[in-house]
């Protein structure tokens, strides 16, 4: 997606404290992470911002391995370019202490940090200190120093598509990136853009609009897709859902300032609760939708819905072509998975409306 | 509101990072303002915190004058305690040079100096240094440096009243004041919740709702009216708007955090439009109340709309009359301006209701 990020840094430019930008190539860091589930932000990287990933650095045998050529952090001082991105989050957030010196090789020798876990690189104070020596940045995308306006509610030019979802974890970001590929693939010019960390690396630049200030929530997701040329789009990863009791402002200030044309729902068939919290139901496709865009309008009154894109990762094809097919019966809307489907469904929808 | 924030302040003190309490008696510091309008939070303070309001600081003679006693911070070096609270807010929200060696006496003397404007006391070194010196906190209040957990939507104990409204700068701060303080003159057990700058001034404590990091606002809410005996009340001052297209984020994270009973609908009948925001409409008051309690159902299936406030201040009693029936005809509910007609008829429902 390298056209994809350089575009958006462009129109980026005149913005002194606006999204964050990332330093390519990108070099993963596995640690001694073994169990691939802890290391999805590095398979993440690889499968959606492969072209930009140029090695791995791992720090036993055992560790996952992602394919990509072994980065020789210890056979030079550098000088490099670039990013060593943390493709790992061990349960808990912190980063492991027998990392450290790796991650102040890396800094040493230039290569930007980046990290999505919760603790802050610059309070670990070997890594700080290389970094300062170096000039190379510290950048954790899970915590935002960055600063944007109120939102004004101003409608801007060019076309946007808003990933919702029923709940957290349900496939926004995967659609999101599916689409801004298909469409690009389609020769539509089209951004990703990143909201949460793991879209941020991958997308190369992006807001954490969860830590965002509350104020400024709406303003941000402005800030994300700027004005731009009436054929131009922008896809936007959603964060959380209105239907979240934790979550639902962060959902509703993105979409806001968003100001989606359209908006695609994003559900897990095998969940009927909020994740982790079985007092909260979640709502029907229905309700979602119609809840979604009646917030919507505030900011464009002309938003639909695309389509519905389910997670159907732990079913059988054949449970997966029922709910899919349930799907579009009850909203009269094209239903796929991105990883199963494809997305050539929604495409379809926006070329027979647009 | 003595009791008000002691109460407050028992219940939170098993809260390592949870709301901000402020020291209490207050000194107001009115500088050499002359427009009583930049002295909103002074006469605020004064009106609803005069118990604690012992002193004004004026630095000229055509200064506002609250009434208080002038406070002899000249005539000796201390040690004071309470606070020196900024009553104060020119235009651009910083604070004067010339005032600075004034806040840095106080400082040096013992005294919190407490302050809502954008510029942070900690960022200028007189006032800083002469704090470390004494141990006296620096209290920006409209900034936040508290954590909070997320939210868990987990239903609490305790009754709950919310104001919100169709627009900022409505009238939720003085229904909520107004409320409350009609709730303990009926003998009635309740607290006052702050959200913003000059309610937490006014009630001692409080959570500015709007400086904390998007991802925990309905967790700061929770933390902000914990669980309570049955019969108590909390009425917890609302912010923004679910209309308004830069703060509905925080309104509805606001809401889905506090899980009220009941809600007051707030409105400024002389405005059809968000205020600065032309293009922006605002809705009827029937579909405020309706889109407020779809929303609030997410946390609490039960919550009802207990009336509905205007602020009629720029009308003729004429005028107020009809907009107050009008109101009433359109929602079936009680209709009142506190300042005008006080709060009796939310309360005569309250009492019908519980």
């Amino acid at each position: 997606m390298t056209q994809i990020a350089e575009h958006g840094q462009d129109r980026y430019a005149g913005a002194t404290e606006g999204p964050l930008l990332l330093r390519r190539p990108y070099i993963i860091f596995l640690g001694d992470i073994e169990n691939p589930f802890d290391a999805k932000t590095g398979f993440g990287l690889r499968d959606w911002s492969g072209e930009h990933c140029v090695g791995q650095v791992r720090l036993s045998e055992r560790a996952v391995d992602l394919g990509l050529p072994e980065f020789p952090l210890r056979d030079s001082q550098g000088p490099w370019s670039g990013s060593l991105v943390l493709g790992v989050s061990p349960m808990g957030g912190a980063i492991e202490p027998h990392w450290i010196p790796t991650l102040a090789r890396a800094a040493a020798g230039g290569l930007d940090v980046v990290s999505g876990l919760h603790q802050r690189l610059g309070d670990i104070a070997e890594v700080r200190d290389a970094a300062r020596r170096s000039g190379a940045r510290l950048v954790d995308v899970r915590h935002s120093n960055r600063r944007f306006d109120v939102a004004t509610g101003r409608k801007r030019t060019g076309q946007r598509v808003l990933t919702v979802g029923t709940d957290c974890a349900v496939g926004k970001k995967y659609t999101a990136l599916s689409l801004a590929r298909a469409l690009r693939a389609a020769g539509r010019d089209a951004d990703f853009r990143a909201t949460g960390q793991t879209g941020i690396m991958i997308g190369g630049g992006g807001i954490a609009i969860d830590a965002v200030v509350a104020d400024f929530i709406a303003g941000a997701a402005e800030a994300l897709s700027p004005d731009a040329a009436p054929s131009h789009w922008d896809v936007v990863e959603g964060q959380g859902s209105l239907f979240h009791p934790a979550y639902a402002g962060v959902s509703l200030g993105l979409l806001h300032g968003t100001q989606p044309d359209w908006i695609v729902m994003c559900h897990d068939p095998l969940r009927s609760a909020v994740d982790g919290l079985p007092h909260c139901r979640l709502p029907t496709l229905s309700e979602a939708i119609q809840r979604n865009l009646e917030a919507a309008r505030l900011t464009n009154a002309a938003v639909q819905c695309l389509g519905i894109s389910l997670n159907t990762s732990g079913m059988t094809a054949g449970s997966a072509s029922a709910v899919l097919a349930a799907a579009r019966g009850e909203t009269g809307l094209p239903a796929v998975d991105p990883i199963r489907t494809g997305v050539a469904a929604l495409l379809e929808r926006l070329d027979a409306a647009t």
